[in-house]
């Protein structure tokens, strides 16, 4: 059987959400669209709550995923960052929740290792590979962008890793040892 | 113009959720319902995450609440227990947002003195005055159930105080004052 399903990659922010989407197709990959969700203008946040879950219910609407991925990080400075990042997580999840969508989360080290092949890579690291992989020409303005996709894309490596493990055994490189016909 | 509105109040948890329901007709304040949602047993955050969004959707879709108030810590112990709770309240947002129904936010500190004329009230307190004020003859076994009925009521007695206007003005005791009449 081939597998052939739409995921959408969320990385929420309280002032940059990034989101990508990929199509997955058999052996194929392929970039279907990414982008963010500018918030650090508005100035209270739960009109900022509101902003983040219209705009991932609104790409479920137009883009109708199989599968959401998020990007989860679970440290964080201070309480009061974290409650703040914790809500927009919940609104974008609630989002997916809404449409009996299922999500896995990943934390930002897993996320460059499946990528990468190294936890501690930079974003331009990440993006660089993703543009290797997705073929897309002009890198976006804001690397939230891809760090949406990163997660989409991190989601489709770990398929069959069990959902609740969180240590990453895929990685971009051992996708191209396996599939050493895949146009890149 | 007589108000007459109906109010859900939810106190959002990672082991149990709080909810109450009232019914705002003019000076007249009757309870609708109040309860809890045992989330201990669930094992991933995930799942209480569903199950929180699921059973706010429900409350939502039966009782036909106008307005949504929620309790909203701001401080807590650490990073990842504050991450968890702000999912929790994500989650119970998005479910009001969905519907686009109008939510606000209160501090613990904030909805004690909105009940009891105490920001620093004990939770038996804050049941005993609502058991007052709404008559209900049995106390429930869970006071997380009173806490959701508590932001009901301290949404109710703060109208006409600025969307995000923190500081409580109003209060129980100013509401007797004002309401003499008030069978209770």
């Amino acid at each position: 059987m081939t597998e052939d399903k739409i995921i959408l990659g969320i990385d929420p922010g309280t002032t940059v959400m990034g989101y990508g989407l990929i199509h997955v197709k058999g052996k194929k990959v392929e970039l279907i669209n990414f982008g963010i969700l500018q918030l650090s203008k508005i100035e209270h946040h739960p009109d900022k709550l509101k902003r983040i879950y219209d705009r991932v219910a609104q790409l479920i609407k137009e883009y109708h995923p199989d599968e959401l991925a998020i990007e989860a990080p679970f440290f964080g400075k201070n309480v009061q960052s974290m409650l703040k990042l914790g809500r927009a997580q919940g609104v974008a999840i609630a989002a997916a929740l809404a449409c009996s969508l299922p999500f896995e989360e990943y934390t930002p080290k897993r996320i460059k290792q499946a990528i990468v092949g190294n936890g501690n890579a930079s974003k331009e690291q990440v993006a660089g590979m993703l543009q290797k992989l997705l073929n897309f020409s002009e890198m976006p303005k804001y690397l939230d962008a891809t760090d949406g996709l990163a997660v989409a894309v991190c989601h489709h490596f770990s398929k069959g890793v069990g959902e609740h493990n969180k240590t990453a055994v895929n990685s971009w490189k051992q996708f191209v040892v396996k599939n050493p016909d895949r146009k890149v």
